[in-house]
């Protein structure tokens, strides 16, 4: 690398973020392995030199237009120390490295990815948590008129985080004509597509390839757990609903789930440890997977179900624990027919649903295609693609 | 449901897939809570009466255009037993159940369906399994040519199963012209897009949002780390490459996590266990993702490898296990350039790299953009789609 004026290489990078300064740096303290930082407010935060060496947002180790690290850690020593450290006159952290490569570093910033225990447990808190609901959401449902979803960010991120929080909205005055969606889902990035298409026509057809495309009742469920990634957002938008019956009926998985751990520790834990496959199957695919009905995340919460009795294939689990899973799906599956639990409300021409279907299942009572048409169009958006929107939002 | 002529009744819906019989069924042994079988082979098989009424295959239970499930088996009784079980002159179990449905199996389904310890063994061992290679997979790197992929299925099922194996192959013969991808990935099904577009182009721009799109070395890495789901097939199709420097390196990850594993298992402990945050950012996307380096899949094997050092996040660890953490992330990196795992090949226009993005990780060496043009496309298709296809072709 070329020689660089030491005060325009420790100029930060800036990331899309902005780092409100909470608390001033006061006092360092170096270790053999790491510098202890004092704030202001009297937290204490170890930085170890392995690691702000490898966060230094200097040019040379982060590029600037992409803002994507030049640095790989691994080509410095790793007994790397300082020379020097002090705390500027804008309150900056600047630390001479031996061997001469200086570094700089915004106090907002380092707070904000501070590690000590302090810090690490107030971020946890800051995490979102889903808000469970059972029948009673149905008398305050998350609802948001399309055009202003289209024209206002405002709009726009309050039914997202409806989305992320409650997982179940719904979208009114939204124009009854096919590809609506292709234009909503564009609000907040583009559409995950499937084997069933981009866009999905649920209706009822003789050669349907799944129970979805009948007129049967349909239990609750989620779409594709035949997938190692469900879809995160499903959308249904009703286009005509002139037939009779085909109620759509909704209950919050996580809030069954959490209902089935209450009860009964051991059956819920049968449904977090016991792989179940779901499969699909036509002429032309054969998609098969294999993953729990409750999955937990990193840390132990409920982070996802996935059910859908139809597309399940046979139990494959130790002869002596399958007495045991039957009497944990069974009261899973009648927890889900509770009333308690139940939002059922019928969407007319020109509504839409949007919710989380790793989260929410959804099911439709069996109606009768002689008696009208029924003309439903489906799609997909990941939750990556919902958490990126709301974050550029909430910049 | 209408009363139905049990012997139509108990005629079995047809699954795609066959089901050759390996052992003929010889003896039943009824228990309270479910039926012995005794194969000719001497195997024993217990079967619980739930499990044989959830699978019941009659027109009644499964819907024959679908061959999706109707019943649900909350709606039968929980100590179901049967009334009368036999073995047909056709070697299909029959059962009459109390209340009067009947069932009626195929001995092969049922075989392939058994749950005793040695069928379930006997199916962990079919698994594939991939195979682990290093630098010397150079010398017999699977090549297939792109015509005999597009006309012959034989191809197709070889190069295929290449890439779920060994996770590397290259196809030679390609048209050096534009959207040749959206045509090779029909084959398998459909393109996985991402913020990056269906297809991407892979050229030094002047406002890149990822360094995958400037001129520099890029370390060795997987894509789209900063998505829940790492894509899992990468296409990267050479149209022009007249530059100066710019060749593709690849290294097997499971084999360098497996070569950590061997050599420091409390290291690589540390990669399965801590999550790291993944990001890329630009004006109009914020994705951020936190899983390990290494993951493990349900049986505790290697399945997968996340990482590219240039969209990672600053580590959010415990302060005691910091030093540790960037001891095996250092040690990781080390091994990813020793030349026993890289594999360095010159990609030719007409020539396109496939390979397993969530196992392979891939690097480009520096070029020289003023010394002539340089133009990959690239996409993406997941692996549901490869497996899918594997099991269509395999039918």
């Amino acid at each position: 690398m070329n020689a660089v004026d030491p005060s325009l290489q420790a100029a930060p990078i800036a990331d899309w973020r902005t780092y409100p300064i909470s608390a001033d740096l006061v006092g360092l303290d170096a270790t053999r392995d790491s510098l202890q930082v004092t704030w202001s407010d009297g937290r204490v935060s170890p930085f170890h030199y392995q690691w702000l060496r490898d966060n230094c947002p200097c040019s040379q180790c982060v590029y600037g237009v992409t803002r994507e690290q030049l640095l790989e850690i691994v080509d410095v020593a790793e007994e790397l120390a300082p020379q020097r450290t002090c705390i500027d006159e804008q309150g900056h952290l600047l630390i001479d490295w031996q061997g001469g490569h200086h570094s700089r570093f915004h106090p907002g910033w380092l707070r904000a990815h501070a590690y000590d225990l302090a810090s690490r447990d107030e971020r946890q808190a800051q995490r979102p948590q889903p808000q469970l609901w059972g029948a009673e959401l149905a008398e305050q449902l998350p609802r948001f008129d399309y055009q202003a979803v289209l024209e206002d960010d405002g709009t726009l991120l309050r039914w997202l985080l409806a989305v992320r929080d409650l997982g179940l909205t719904q979208l009114v005055a939204v124009p009854a004509s096919e590809g609506v969606l292709l234009r909503l889902a564009k609000r907040i990035s583009f559409i995950r597509e499937s084997n069933f298409g981009v866009l999905f026509d649920v209706q009822s057809k003789a050669d349907a390839d799944s129970n979805a495309y009948t007129a049967f009742n349909l239990p609750l469920h989620t779409d594709l757990p035949t997938r190692e990634l469900q879809p995160g957002l499903q959308f249904l938008h009703c286009l005509v609903n002139d037939a009779t019956g085909g109620e759509s009926v909704f209950v919050d998985g996580f809030a069954i789930a959490e209902a089935l751990h209450q009860e009964s520790p051991e059956l819920f834990d049968i449904l977090c440890t016991t792989l179940v496959e779901f499969r699909n199957k036509s002429r032309n695919s054969d998609y098969r997977c294999l993953a729990p009905i409750i999955a937990l995340d990193a840390e132990g919460r409920i982070g996802e179900v996935r059910m859908a009795n139809f597309l399940r294939g046979p139990f494959d689990a130790p002869v002596e624990r399958m007495p045991a899973l039957y009497r944990a799906y069974r009261r899973f599956i009648a927890l889900t027919r509770e009333p308690r639990f139940r939002l059922q409300r019928r969407l007319e021409a020109g509504q839409l649903w949007c919710f989380d279907n790793r989260r929410v299942m959804h099911a439709r009572s069996e109606f009768d295609p002689a008696s009208g048409a029924r003309h439903f169009q489906g799609c997909y958006v990941d939750r990556d693609e919902l958490l990126s929107r709301i974050r550029v939002l909430q910049r």
